[in-house]
Parts: structure tokens; sequence; C-alpha cells
């Protein structure tokens, strides 16, 4: 990528990126995120699991909150208990959370493989590396991307958004937990 | 995903992502690499696209070489100046980078779209959501992901990293510039 057309650069407000690194670029709400993905849900398990101060947890939960990355509502099991659930929001940042993982352990000196291992449920297989596609489904390396004024892009891509769901094709998952477009 | 088999959540030193935000997750360098990720070479381009102070332009950068993101080489026109390339390890910061902006973007209220598009080249559209793939392509959502102890994966996957590539699959491209298995 890179040439002639180029994003405004001095501007940040409309690249959305620094709202994420808000979110999960500090240590402890970071640690509190990678709990949630792994499953605990109540302040006492993220307090003796993650060996963080009380106070601390309690405002960084409440930031993640106030965020909508965690919701916060009593537990249906035990109306006194509050649990802390991942909001849709919330997990949409795993795409990110793994991305800069993958990334950290590729080129972390002396790393040693991850146990447990992050797996797909159908074939228990490790996941692959966290992928730009195509409109269309292709995976696309840095060399395959290109930046196009909107006003040039093909009519039926003016009205998309980059990163947006495109209904049908191999971007995205239906309810059957298979990629929409299987075949092969 | 969650459930019964967790990572070590205590510890961040096997986790990569930390080395990761140390990175990007600074305001400076971030807008540096963007700039990288956009086709700026030399120091005087940055300091007047980016409206960045000279003396913090040249600490960044610094630390982008330190850490192997950039290289620092002559210009091959001009041997007297010199020019910052990302390197194959800043390359790779791009689907990380992506997922965050795109996580962003949709989730930054009366965010407008973004002029100009991030497309592939072969098509012209823009891309995709940033996905998490499976060993074989599949595009995987949080509900399909789940954590196997090393020890309990099929023996295929024993040896494999998550993140790794897969060779022969879907999930990454070949030289050609197709996905390696492009029939559908």
């Amino acid at each position: 990528m890179g040439g002639v057309v180029r994003e405004p650069l001095k501007d940040l407000s409309a690249c959305g990126l620094p709202e994420a690194l808000e979110v999960m670029g500090e240590r402890w709400s970071f640690m509190i995120l990678r709990a949630s993905f792994n499953g605990l849900h109540h302040f006492e398990e993220f307090l003796s699991e993650l060996g963080i101060a009380r106070n601390i947890l309690s405002n960084r939960l409440g930031r993640l909150v106030d965020n909508g990355i965690l919701d916060r509502e009593p537990d249906p099991d035990d109306r006194r208990r509050i649990e802390y659930r991942l909001t849709e929001k919330g997990f949409d940042l795993l795409p990110a959370m793994l991305a800069l993982r993958q990334w950290g352990q590729k080129y972390v000196e002396g790393f040693v493989a991850t146990d447990p291992v992050l797996v797909d449920q159908r074939d228990r297989m490790p996941v692959g590396p966290v992928c730009i596609l195509a409109h269309d489904g292709r995976v696309l390396a840095h060399e395959n991307l290109g930046m196009v004024a909107r006003a040039n892009l093909p009519s039926k891509g003016k009205d998309r958004q980059e990163g947006e769901l495109v209904p049908g094709t191999r971007g995205w998952i239906d309810d059957s937990g298979e990629a929409a477009v299987a075949a092969e």
C-alpha cells in the first residue's frame, strides 16, 4: 500500500483507533478484558485470579461498564451477586486483541508455546492468523492493499464502509456456525 | 469461548500483547506508523505531514527503529538522505491496527465514512472486517472459539502455534497475490 492517495495524517479523530486503545491500552483494563474472554464474571473471581488491588479493579470495571464493553447485571442464580458480562461491543474487540497478541508472540524472543491454546470448537485445532479479508473473502497481504478516494470507488463499493459485513459472502458466520459461503 | 480451561490470567509475560501495545499504544508512535503505511519515508515528510515536534519525531523514530519496526537506511536515490521503511515485523502490525481501527469506527458515535478508503488492489472495493480464521480458513465468531490444553489437541495440531501460517490453506496469500486456495 502507500502511494499517492493518503489518509489525512494529522487527524486522528476520524481514525477510530484512539478509542480502541483507550479501552484496552491500559494494563489492568486489558487483563480484566482477557479474563472476561476466559469466562470470569464476578468481582471476587477477578480479584483472586488477577492479583489486582480491590480499588483498582473497582475503578477499571466501572470504566469498562461506562464504555459499554461490559454489562453490569444481577446474577440470575443469586440476585444479590453482580455479574460482569461482555457486550457485543466487548466481544467485537476479540479480533484486535488476538491480532496484537499473535504479533507479540511471533516477535517476542524466546517465546514458548502457550498452553492452553485458542481453538475452533468444531475441529479443536489452533486458530490461524488474524487476517485482512477482501469484500469477497480473499485473504489480503499488505502488498494487495491500496487507498482509493471514495468518489472513485466502483459503484457497488461507494456506500460501503471499510470493515463492514458483506452479507452472503465468506466475510462472516451464519447461524449454523458455518461460513456463509463454505463450498470450495 | 470461556469455560473450564483458562489461560494463566495473572501472567502477562506469555501473552505477547504488552509488547504490541508498547510499540503502537503511544499516540505519536501510532501516527508515525500510520504515516509509514501511507507511504511516507523521510524525516521532513513526517515532520510536515504529522504536525509533530522535531525532537519528539526524532525520539519516536529512534524507538521504532530500535524495536525493529522501521529500518533506517540511506535513500537509494540520494545517499545523503535517510529513509525509514517498514520491516516485515512492522508490516505484520497491519491486521492489529486495522482491527482496532475498524472497532473504533464501528462504535464511535457520529462517525462519518472515511475518505480515502482502504481497498484491495484487484477489485478496488473496500476491505472487509479483520477476522479470526480457523486452520482451514473458516471465519470464526467468538461463539466458535474455545480453549484446549495443548496435551489434548488433535495430533496434527499439537506442534502448531495459534496464529501460525498453515501452508496450502486459505490462511495466507501465495506469490501470485491470490489466495492459496481460491476456487469456490
